[in-house]
């Protein structure tokens, strides 16, 4: 039966970070659970949804956790309540043992609080990756891949594969990202530094979402597994696994347009304010548009709402070649595209104003465009 | 036809304030707009809810403002549609012009904004209460007996006077704040500085919330009036109006016993900690209690639910004398009476396991008083 002490807020942290998995009504019961292997080695908690599995590994020998284990043994916990628990002890160790019938009793400072745990057998074993020839990733470089497609990856369930991102690796070395809900589009394009074996998969927007949140910034390097529609991501105490779309993703690369008729180069972060304000009104109107006006080197955005009023405002462009033009389309999709731009300046190229206009960040060598569909209007 | 221009941050200030009698979902429909009056002092904005109302002023000598004002009016503008908007503009000031059929234009930079308003007169008289012979007090006494009491009122209207606080003035200087919600009670006694007309009303709790929000802590004095079943807040700039509730508030004196048996000192935190362990456990158990057990000098809580688990504590405590009792209560009661205490210690007072207990700041010379009432457990 089970007995260790522990570091009460290091515990707390891999506790938190486990649960990310965890969902509170997941409509298998057992999932509410949080499950806790104790070895000689040290404590690994394990928390999964049925999408996505975290297992959060605490070694005796890690100094910050003061992790004191006298006797081995596995147990499930209710996550929720665990932590609420573990979170008001009064000391900064606690005691976790086992006792009789899958109870377990914690004690810290003269606080002694009895809980009752499940048989570990119930719980189901999160499918295996054979962790050979990983595949070695940076986590800023992988975590600013997400913050930049993900987004774009559709919400609706109406076409499933869409609600994924779409990694693809080629000539051992070169990694396409994509995710596009049809109205809109974002692709990235790095150079690996380290070879690895060529993939070509959809994972879950969610997923990667949790992903971000769960790999901090201190974690430098993950490696990533593939097998049997799934993929793991590990560093050294953490095994991030989720579930991958299946199906094929749609050809993206003849969406991307090469010529242009007008462009246009913005600050980021005028641009950005100056849809929010649009937004405002847009959302008032019928179709939800903001149109742009492009003439003789002015750009102004307009929005007319007979209900509520209207804007017409001026924006300042730094660098306007090309024909006039007139161009409706939703801000928000604009202003969700610029906050996935770090640039200070922006790029916009329109071919006419039925069909889709390219945005990338004007002064970085980054290969990243965004692709945004217009909204017909009479 | 309106005309000013203004500091676009003082501003927004001023319409977040009046925004909090402002109800987005408010059974009568014009209440959703707040009404800006210009006259050539300055702007009143004024928003209200019904039950209560907010005027607040903007001088045209108040520097921070930038106040011009070139032509006079009222209009009624969409609340939160317009904060949004003057909160959206981009340049510090902005100018404020109606033009025909009560539209406003608001220009701020190169950003001119169009919002349909409504005509003034639609919006309800806020009822007037007579300006003579104040009750002055200091913000921050108010704000404090507000902390102390407003959160024991009552949040069902099955006794709708126990929603509101019951404020007694006697002899021109004793202020006497109390609510109840027949579980719990909290009062709390001052003697005026300055003398006032006798009271004896009932104000709603969630007006005195609202209070506490609107005023700052740099408003240092605010008059009182009272008429027609309303009362007034009034500091230079703010006008804050609630209805009063109508009704008899219960004799609550007869209430506070006076003799007890046993008396026990604790460190206010550590006991609240406790409690709040204890909740954990207590809210998973079908009565919701906490058993302390007074034996010997020594105090320990329990909590046993059958399905989650249990919880055994001993609790330091300072001082311990009288009788050995043991008392079960709903652990919230406790841990937001401790809430309301800033001393760091608190004295509770016990006459048996089935009568209210007491509880006063023991290292304060104030005279408040909080009650509890045990459960009767089997």
């Amino acid at each position: 039966m089970i007995n260790f002490s522990i570091n009460k807020n290091l515990f707390l942290q891999a506790l938190n970070t486990t649960k990310r998995a965890i969902s509170h009504k997941n409509a298998i019961p057992i999932l509410s659970t949080i499950k806790i292997d104790v070895t000689n080695e040290g404590i690994t908690l394990i928390g999964s949804n049925g999408q996505i599995s975290i297992e959060n590994f605490i070694s005796v020998n890690n100094e910050n956790a003061g992790l004191l284990v006298t006797s081995l043994g596995s147990i499930l916990l209710e996550a929720t309540f665990f932590i609420n628990v573990v979170s008001s002890l009064p000391d900064v160790t606690l005691d976790f043992k086992e006792i009789e019938q899958k109870q377990i009793v914690l004690t810290s400072g003269k606080s002694e609080i009895t809980l009752k745990g499940k048989d570990a057998d119930q719980y189901p074993r999160i499918q295996d990756v054979p962790t050979s020839n990983p595949l070695v990733l940076e986590t800023k470089i992988l975590k600013d891949l997400i913050n930049e497609t993900a987004f774009a990856a559709s919400l609706q369930e109406s076409r499933p594969i869409l609600t994924g991102v779409h990694f693809v690796l080629t000539d051992h070395k070169n990694l396409k990202t994509v995710a596009t809900d049809s109205h809109r589009l974002s692709q990235k394009k790095i150079i690996l530094e380290k070879n690895g074996d060529n993939f070509d998969v959809v994972i879950p927007s969610r997923s990667l979402r949790e992903f971000t949140a769960v790999f901090s910034d201190e974690i430098e390097t993950v490696e990533v597994f593939f097998a049997n529609h799934q993929i793991l991501f590990r560093s050294e105490n953490i095994s991030f696994y989720t579930r991958l779309l299946e199906g094929n993703y749609p050809d993206t690369d003849r969406l991307i347009p090469t010529e242009f008729s007008t462009v246009v180069t913005f600050a980021t972060s005028a641009l950005r304010a100056a849809m929010e304000r649009a937004r405002l009104l847009s959302n008032a109107t019928q179709n939800g548009t903001v149109k742009l006006e492009i003439e003789g080197g002015v750009v102004s955005a307009h929005v007319n709402s007979p209900e509520v009023g209207r804007v017409n405002e001026e924006i300042d462009a730094e660098n306007v070649s090309g024909e006039n033009l007139t161009i409706s389309f939703n801000p928000t999709y604009l202003i969700e595209a610029l906050k996935a731009v770090n640039s200070e300046k922006v790029t916009i190229s329109f071919i006419s104003a039925v069909r889709p206009f390219t945005l990338v960040p004007s002064d970085q060598e980054e290969d990243f465009i965004q692709l945004i569909t217009p909204v017909r209007t009479n």
